[in-house]
């Protein structure tokens, strides 16, 4: 940790940003020896479990709990009546109930809790509790539950939200089109498949605290829900994340649940309680990417110019609100895609059914739109007799040009680069076309195809969410030069304790190896929004920006000080002190000792909130988002036209990430993301009957293995952000975004047909290609 | 929460500081629900056993461990050559080994460590190694130590440190003076006695972190140790405090030892292990109160001005240095007492001997020389023929005045006025004086006694300890106005967290009952120092409002904005918003929202350190304490002249405090102190043989009961201290100082004998008052 005084510079001054750093997290995880909360245990510690509806829709007559609390090892039997705060667990609105009390609205429901000394005998008691029901109609189509006219799930209409996006005159613009395509599209629910199921445990601590430690993305959510459950403070409510793996958005709402499950169980018993759910009870009652129902028509001109849009966008929410209105905000601001659209119309609905809520998930409502405008720009290419590379270098947002929501794009907009790069890569980009790849006499063959998509992605939390859209950091430069960090957001896999260590390291001007995060907790750093919307690695490493800032100043006021020289002339790089860029003759530990003889705290809070954003709600006409990310995906595809199997030959991934902070994490992501798209074009299917999941296991739910993966080829792409540290954007959600919709025109591409749903199972693509076109959906 | 619009201001509005408030801590504690480090499990934890020298000094030829390795249960058997860093357990010095490898140097020394499944296994394997031993003269005495022609335990000389203070001319000032007393004390080691003896756990955490937690008084102690003994950074060492059951300076230095011992067991099994001494253990084999020599002559004119001082004070430091050179420090700068005096001459000496190294106690090296001295006042007074109190209010420090290290007092005073309103309080201080209590002719009747005693004590770590002299804070105010703060200095039952918290809610003025404080953690303030030198209240206090300023300028900013009036005119108290003092019409929770939704950050660090002290090492001569805190104590005293027997009939006990921030903990301390300190007059004694410690029970080393409390009556003085918190000065060791000169001086006045050791236990007294007079001890 010592530096010799005059250390010579290295010739190249060493950044860290740019650089493949490793993972800090890696070898443990890889190892073994990463603590889960499922690892972890606490002394006298109870095991919770959930008592679930078993109707979809039903008056709670009655909730038997004598039996289950005569049960061996029972220290805890309690239903709505004994929640000592408020019957909620708080997302963007308050009428989901932590325990259902007088109805049910989808089955897996929670309507009691049980604490046990063990996780069977926990279970036993839990089957012993008997629910009386009154059945009530249940309706599980979002299109049919709309102002139904007697079920009543939320409100009058069942209706969450309804948005509106009115740009130009779409009536008129229409009449005056060359070309018009027009078609609806299903996207089905998804599931996370996180390897973690959701798991808490919450420990009462002295002076009436409630600490609650788990696997999660939100920190800060699952503070407010356990602190409104309880009837606490929020100080009082002290949430520590634990090692996640995996959340994809599924540990976004959802882990309010079990910690408020826990902490109500431990609440009780004063003692610590410990819920893990099952893969199957995972599966059965957490949210999914909503299913949706797109209606889209597009108009052009002869050249190719996209005149208007016209798309309804319809989700269903399931049975509660969750982040459903904000899901469907996004939604309907990406709608279009990213292209230049002078006339849109998007009009959005959020619907309650009796379904499990869902909710948050990797994209954010935008996949399921963006498949519909992707396979739209291939129907309209065809009818167009346009290629749809052309098509889409026509209409593609540049600098300068205004998004669906009429919003100025100044800077950052790496679309066009995105497209050009990937099809270098492609090579032979001759081959992505409408016309070349008809289906082949021989149709028991395999045929070949190539599709295409590009997409764009507001990062961060946007007008939707603007409040929220801040972030503390906290740094500490301890007295032998290591340094501790900490902020608000979380690390689930997507590589952010890396990368924000390498923010911080280079910020500060150390090695990076001096650098450690702390565990999140929602003691460390104020309140700095959700790990949501492809936001820490800008909002956080703002902040620790902002802070390192602070340090840096007080470290070379020090150094101008013994050096007798002006700061401005002074830098710190890689734990070498510069003057004009060169040694400066004083190491970075005597730096550190003269600040400590000094007494100059070397610890710093750091603060970040982007720009506001100007947002009209009632035309959704304004800046939706800070920032937007770009991105192409070109995908290879053979299909087997006897089975209607595909197989995805090659995905080439090309994004704009603003400064790749750390390539290789960029690209795992891209890998990640593109395996994760495969399985929502190909195989990821809910199956529901009487609005119960059908196929809860990963037996019959089919997530892509390592032999589904086909040949990967990242592309990065760098257009500035100047507002991100280092220039970067955020970048976790849009991986997955692009992949659904280029290997589906990929598939359209090889047989000549097109489909509108997700996913192309073998069955679907195999119906689509029998010469009466029956189709399968 | 809510606060309605135009909430009245109450007629007075409401302050905490200077209030009886509630502990935070109280009801968790009396009710057992209270957590501490024994209460702590982790998963498959282990529990470690330390091996301990049976030699007072040899030289180790072999540590045998394979019979323990082949124990039952048993994961690790470690020694000297298992230790990854630096063998050393750093304090001020770095000469104690964490486990001694070639040379033991006391009994209890730990050699090796032993973690298995359970503690009975881990005792049976301790129990199974065996240390082969070449025996090297031993010493035990500090005066036969110093300078030892053949016993090298420390250095040349065995002395740890040497400081002189020299101020006038002693030798040609004695020969100017009417009056002499010469006289040489004794003073004994005394146990801290805790009620919950030392304990770690060390966790294994990922990413090379190693967690220690549990009962200490300076985390950032323990992380300096845990670092250097497993050779990381100190940003991977998490130093967690537990809650402390008690610790009087003995978790200041000593918790490194447990903390290294779990750390490296935890180390090597990769597994959490928890380390906790026994009673037995405790005593043997932690540090003391020194025991102490004092020398002491004084000079005087016939009119009671004391003229010149001469003091040589020699510390048994024992085996090892640890924290005796600054305990040296605090006992020559007051081993004059509060007076004027100015010819000077302090010689110290902290001596290496073969006892278990002695370090920090409640009062740190004073409570000897201020015995010492204020006995040797009463000594003067006798010899002078002038009451003890008329001795004392002539030569007390006031304002304008200069200590024995010359520092000027220019403030925060209260000498005086602590004897007068004590004497007050005594309603008839003529009793107090050394002719009107001659023995009576019955001396085989009980006697009546009145002692006095005034002592000053430097508040914080002074000169000696100036770079630690810091503290950061952090407060957090959350979206519901509850706050959460943090502080590097810990809560050890001293009532911390109680006053923090009223200066906390004053400083931001909210409601008390809306603050929290977190437990104190190294990774969540930069290095505060320690929690010693009756420091925590004025440094983290100054440190919480540095914070809470940044708040409140956040909020009353928001708030002009709103009210469109300037931020002068503006407060905020107990959760109101005032404009010139009254209503101004708009609820704290809506200026919580107004920051929110400008997404102000209501978050803040604090810092803080004293003015820098100016102190030349050669003479002692300077600032040696940025203030002072005063106190008089009068004692009344019964003497069974047939048994030795001294009853404590009463004890008044008046402290300049500077302000009392909750006058009921100002009161609990004294009351505590009180005890503590009667016990060190009259009980408490460490027996000793051949270096072995012969009493290390409770039912052998007698402390004070409920049964021997006195009545004991508080006084608050209050003479404001400009730099501290709403002008606190630090408080927590004052209330022992000057107990046992008080009896003792009582015990002296009510038989008319003179006592120049403690404890005065019923042998020593008995013996004193024999007709030949036969000195006890």
């Amino acid at each position: 940790m010592s530096h010799a005084v005059n250390t010579p510079v290295p010739a190249q001054p060493l950044h860290t940003i740019g650089t493949a750093a490793h993972r800090p997290d890696a070898l443990d995880k890889v190892s073994g020896r990463e603590l889960f909360v499922g690892d972890l245990a606490f002394p006298r510690m109870l095991h919770g479990i959930v008592v679930r509806a078993t109707e979809p829709h039903a008056r709670i007559i009655a909730v038997h709990t004598g039996a289950a609390r005569r049960m061996p090892g029972v220290a805890a039997v309690l239903t709505a009546r004994d929640i000592p705060g408020e019957n909620c667990v708080p997302v963007v609105f308050r009428d989901q109930p932590c325990l259902a009390a007088k109805v049910v609205r989808y089955v897996g429901e929670p309507v009691a809790l049980v604490a046990a000394d063990t996780p069977e005998h926990a279970r036993r008691a839990a089957a012993a509790v008997r629910i009386e029901y009154e059945p009530l109609d249940a309706v599980f189509d979002p299109l049919v539950a709309r102002r139904h006219a007697t079920v009543r799930i939320f409100g009058e209409d069942n209706v969450f939200k309804h948005l509106d996006v009115v740009k130009g005159d779409t009536a008129h613009a229409f009449s005056q089109c060359d070309v018009i395509v027009e078609n609806t599209f299903h996207t089905p629910a998804q599931e996370h498949a996180y390897l973690e199921t959701q798991g808490m445990i919450a420990v009462p601590q002295p002076g009436g605290v409630m600490q609650v430690l788990g696997s999660m993305q939100c920190p800060f959510y699952v503070r407010e829900a356990v602190s409104a459950v309880l009837g606490i403070p929020l100080a009082a409510a002290q949430i520590t994340q634990t090692t996640t793996g995996g959340a994809f958005g599924g540990k976004e709402d959802v882990p309010s649940l079990p910690a408020v499950q826990a902490a109500l169980l431990a609440h009780a018993t004063r003692r610590p309680v410990k819920v893990i759910y099952s893969r199957d009870e995972d599966i059965i009652c957490t949210s999914k990417r909503h299913p949706a129902v797109i209606r889209s028509k597009y108009g052009a001109k002869r050249d190719g110019t996209l005149v208007a849009a016209e798309i309804e966008y319809a989700i269903n929410g399931g049975a509660y609100a969750t982040l459903s209105p904000i899901v469907l905000f996004r939604g309907i601001v990406h709608a279009v895609g990213p292209y230049r659209c002078p006339h849109v119309r998007v009009s959005g609905d959020a619907v309650a059914t009796n379904t499990v809520p869902n909710g948050a998930f990797r994209g954010f409502g935008s996949p399921q739109v963006i498949f519909a405008a992707e396979r739209q720009m291939d129907e309209l290419a065809r009818k167009l007799g346009i290629s749809p590379v052309d098509l889409r270098r026509k209409n593609l947002l540049r600098e300068g040009d205004r998004t669906a929501t009429n919003q100025l794009l100044t800077s950052s907009v790496g679309a066009v680069e995105t497209l050009e790069k990937a099809l270098e890569r492609f090579e032979a980009t001759s081959q992505i076309s409408n016309v070349n790849c008809q289906m082949s006499d021989d149709k028991w063959s395999v045929k070949r195809g190539t599709g295409l998509s590009t997409i764009f992605y507001g990062v961060g939390l946007g007008a939707g969410g603007q409040r929220l859209a801040r972030a503390g950091a906290t740094i500490d430069i301890t007295e032998d030069g290591s340094v501790a960090f900490a902020v608000g957001t979380t690390e689930i896999g997507q590589g952010m304790k890396t990368v924000l260590s390498q923010i911080t390291a280079e910020s500060l001007g150390v090695p990076l190896d001096r650098v450690r995060m702390l565990p999140t907790d929602t003691t460390r750093v104020p309140d700095s929004g959700p790990t949501v919307a492809s936001r820490a690695t800008t909002m956080s490493g703002r902040a620790l920006q902002n802070a390192a800032e602070v340090l840096r100043e007080r470290l070379l006021a020090a150094a101008a000080a013994k050096l007798n020289a002006p700061p401005a002339r002074l830098a710190l790089r890689n734990g070498v002190v510069l003057i004009d860029g060169a040694a400066a003759g004083i190491s970075f530990d005597e730096l550190l000792d003269e600040c400590r003889e000094q007494r100059i705290p070397l610890s710093a809070a750091g603060w970040h909130h982007p720009r506001s954003l100007e947002f009209d709600w009632q035309s959704c006409q304004g800046d939706a988002y800070v920032v937007y990310a770009f991105a192409t995906n070109i995908a290879e595809v053979e299909v087997d036209t006897r089975t209607g199997e595909v197989r995805v030959l090659r995905i080439i991934s090309a994004h704009d990430v603003g400064k790749a902070v750390n390539p290789q994490l960029v690209e795992g992501q891209i890998e990640g993301g593109t395996l994760q798209g495969l399985g929502y074009a190909l195989f990821e299917e809910i199956v529901t009957g009487d609005g119960r999941i059908r196929n809860p296991q990963f037996s019959t739910y089919i997530i892509p293995t390592a032999c589904d993966a086909p040949e990967i080829v990242p592309v990065i792409v760098e257009h500035a952000y100047p507002d991100g540290p280092f220039g970067a954007k955020g970048f976790g959600e849009q991986p997955l975004m692009g992949i659904a919709p280029a290997v589906v025109n990929a598939v359209c591409n090889a047989l000549g047909i097109s489909l509108f749903d997700l996913p192309a199972t073998p069955e679907r693509v195999w119906q689509a290609v029998q010469p009466q076109g029956v189709r399968a959906c």
